[in-house]
């Protein structure tokens, strides 16, 4: 039997994201969808991409019956989210794609979101979710808190490197080239289309970029040592994909070899091989992470190079994952869709 | 049992546009691909985004194996497309993509092909594979001639209303805005990013693309009387979609009533509330054609706008549409998958 | 000695465009820039590419001397340009960028801008600022209403025509495709680059935009009697440029033989040989606008192609070719960079 | 008296920028355009930005009579231009903007360039064109070395910083973002829309691309020692502009001060106020280059990002500033023009 969906914050663009990921998911069903200020409206006036699609109405969030919900996905802003979260009835599953709880120390939340966090004990509880390295805490869990879509692209580019002591730990540099989608569907003046085509710029430079929280929490539990990485994200005229460049000391041919071994049954993670590297355009609009090794010539450094859609691995897709997971589904169902290409 | 598939010219957007798809459909089974200069390769290397799919090595077409084929997909240039398929064995069911069977008149397609046709056997028995308005006989047919994907756009946005008899039929102007992909992956100076972004241009202007052939037809045939339509095709920098902006005399009201009623049961085709127009983002990476209908403030002038991914529903999503109804499968079936916004 | 220029809203794009161009103006000098919310920002703050100029430092309208200013540029939103132009002194010249003082019938103001006009006398004494045209009266006025960019492409297209009366003037269709910037720096959705990129759609269908009131007014007055065209402008993923396809019925040479006497001394007005059309890339960021013409396959029928850049003929560069008149200096002065392309 | 100038090559985008920016200089005069398979047409019919120019006819090199001729541009192929120039009179000055005179050393060129030098006493007169650096050499050369447009970004990055031995020498890793104009208008399919388009990848990663060569010799000579920088470079979907961002270690505020002070008197080189950093966006079509300098959180760790248009700065702009010099004309004449934004 199908299992109840609910999405909050369904007028962005990672709820727009969930709603055609879960239209070709065999076994759920999406019973609530909510938007603050535009409820009351058909999910196809906010998005006439899904105009086809027999949804329930966009409505506000009180007015949800979370009796019969199995699962929520939570799209909220960061810090409503918390605020929601900790009013659902434990009965139900929550995957949140918000900031809230990626991070599990209070004083690390406290210091990239400027503010204290207001559901400490759910943050307790709530699994970090990078679905190839907590798979089994995934499937147990109550709530999974979605990683940042940059943060994932730097850990699948890092975390089997790090866990294996194949590279140096102290002069890791993470350049990453994103899509604009990632800032979502907000009114900023650098989002319009004449600011941002035709051009690139870096932003957040010199480690103020949030998603540093999670690198440090990640990366230094696995090396069971502080790691502090480098890390510069760029805006590109793109809609989706993330390119992830990361800048290591270490044996290339080790590092491919480490990357083939880690990744060897994963369904959604391709190495390439060894000395080819990969483009954002060919994971356009899928759930697969492509993965290349490439030696400098600069004898003991690599360039490990990830791409990925920042809507679907980065964060709708890597949620719906996890929700298999949390409900005892196939963990792949309703993610095989290939890439969009060209 | 699933259906066994060969596509030829498989190194091209249609091509891998097929493999995308066939790769969501559950009952056809991809068991050849040709590719003549890129024969030897597999095709994840001439696809980068398709590399995680199991699929045979791209072959040349005369070691190919007929026999245990089904159905062929023919994306083959226009021109080779007759040569090659008036050799395949009578068992094998053929969708050509090229434009050669498009035209049933000899002399029209020699007057826009520029050639006399050499398979005039076979052209007899093709069938204008567009989907809606020739679903009997193409699931009888064993040869179906995909149409043009500007072709198609017109004819969504027209036919019913020529047939009904609801506009002037000698004042009907197709303005049209197609994204580059519909030119394929041709090494053309035009086509380079350099050259053909940030910008719009016409080509073709007056008359001269040579999907009028198949307007002349169809919409002659539907009147039964000489139409001429007047058509400019204009570039944009887009990979997928076409708009199509149709002017025509005739009442706004009538006219957004008879699509209503001529597509009330078709799955693919969406008419638009009165007075709202689609946009070719909204059914990009689908085989969704939306339609629009506003009244002119000139009394008796309507605009019909129509929007369509040229490599689905303009091409690839169409030749699959029809494969469907000649091997006795679901028409929908693999075609069902939302667009992919932003 | 160079003349004294004052710019009101210059943290906007038309803004931006004069003091690029004037800039590389020798006998203009910029002595003050207002912008209200911004008041206090230097300009390279606003608009890091001019960050190497010795701009005057953003301020409000009522701390600019208006004394020592020969002339203004009016970049402020529709009805506040009006308030703000009636309270300037006799003594400074205007050119006004907005739109409220481009229809001489206050009927037909407030029909398209939905509001009385609050200026009736200066409105009388403005005068329309299509230069080709309107050159004498705007070397003698004293406020001069630049155009709508649309309604320029389509002047530019058409005037002639009407003039010489070689077309009909019942069946002019005006199909527009226009770049992003035309629209401003203004905070809107469908204005983002996830939601304008890689697509088209049509806006304001039916004829109901504004520039309308233009073409209604011009026209008529060409042809002396009541002209109405058909004008559905649509939105492409570039930044500057708009293409005008024009639809017309008369004879194509004879219609290309009228555009060349009619252009033939004119500096930015550029007729393509007969059967060619113009591309937007070609005019970016210069005062020119290319003009083609096309016989169509239906006879009788003609197409006309023009291409210009939004920001600079169509608005910016126009103006300044404007104030070159009114200030008695040479109309090209400042104006004949090339075009930047790609 | 306006200097004669001939150019060669003129149907590549680099020729095509020289004739733009020569149109809006003062004192040269373009008295011949060479173009080896396009000779004979108007250079309107290659470049129609440029058909309102009154420009010589393109014609083959040997045709072009160099006794007029006060200074060529050579923008023929590698290889090619060392051919054509060691034909070339004496008493012409040469600015080249391959790269067949940019590497001093022998044995280095035919390393990265694959083949033997054929014009070696040439290359032993041609001077380094990087003008802020060689300013002195270049006024009195006959041959300058046009620079990579690459190697232009990096160097104005990084040159006072190891001169004045502010930053670790072996830690230097220069990330590279680039628009696709500087691939040429070369047919290539990874150059064209639909492969470029909304998305980014690497290329050339490992240290393979050949400006590579000139890091070396320009960083080991002011160095006095073997410096050896990390570079990889990445395509994006703009036209114009490179991004480098430059990974260093040291005081990041002694960085900006070296900066600040070494470029204080460049009239092309803006250094932004510390923590700023640039956009290509904001340098477009123009010879400005913009740096910004950023500590990272990690102490000793800075992050140094230059921006410039690679067709006017990295290449044709340059090339003009060099033959200013040469020709004794005032440094900046003609390259003054703000950038075009948006």
């Amino acid at each position: 039997m199908a299992k109840n969906i609910a999405i909050l914050g369904a007028s962005g663009y990672t709820g727009a994201e969930l709603v055609r990921l879960i239209d070709g998911h065999p076994e759920m069903r999406i019973v609530a969808l909510s938007a603050d200020r535009k409820a009351g409206q058909p999910m196809g006036a906010v998005f006439p991409h899904l105009r086809h699609l027999d949804l329930p109405v966009l409505q506000k969030i009180d007015a949800i019956d979370f009796s019969v919900v199995d699962l929520v996905f939570c799209g909220l802003p960061h810090a409503t989210s918390q605020a929601v979260i900790k009013t659902l009835p434990d009965t139900v599953k929550v995957v949140d794609l918000s900031a809230d709880f990626r991070l599990r120390d209070t004083a690390s939340y406290a210091k990239w979101y400027g503010k204290e966090h207001d559901a400490l004990d759910l943050q307790k509880t709530a699994v970090y979710g990078l679905t190839e390295f907590y798979r089994d805490d995934i499937a147990n869990a109550r709530l999974v808190a979605g990683t940042g879509c940059n943060a994932a692209t730097g850990q699948f580019a890092l975390r089997p490197l790090i866990e294996a002591g194949v590279i140096d730990l102290d002069s890791i540099i993470i350049d990453l080239k994103t899509g604009v989608s990632g800032a979502g569907r907000s009114l900023k003046e650098n989002l319009l289309h004449a600011e941002l085509s035709e051009g690139g710029h870096a932003y957040a430079v010199g480690g103020t970029h949030r998603h540093l929280g999670e690198f440090d929490q990640e990366f230094s539990a696995i090396a069971g040592r502080d790691v502090k990485v480098q890390f510069t994200p760029h805006l590109i005229p793109a809609n989706r994909g993330i390119l992830g460049t990361v800048y290591v000391q270490g044996d290339a041919q080790t590092i491919h070899k480490t990357f083939e071994a880690a990744y060897a049954d994963e369904p959604f993670l391709e190495v390439l091989p060894f000395g080819e590297h990969p483009s954002t355009r060919h994971v356009r609009g899928s759930n697969f992470c492509h993965i290349g090794v490439v030696a400098d010539r600069i004898p003991g450094r690599a360039v490990v190079i990830a791409a990925l859609d920042n809507l679907t691995k980065g964060s709708s897709g890597q949620a719906l994952q996890n929700a298999n997971l949390m409900l005892g589904l196939g963990e792949t169902t309703g993610l095989m869709a290939a890439p969009v290409f060209p």
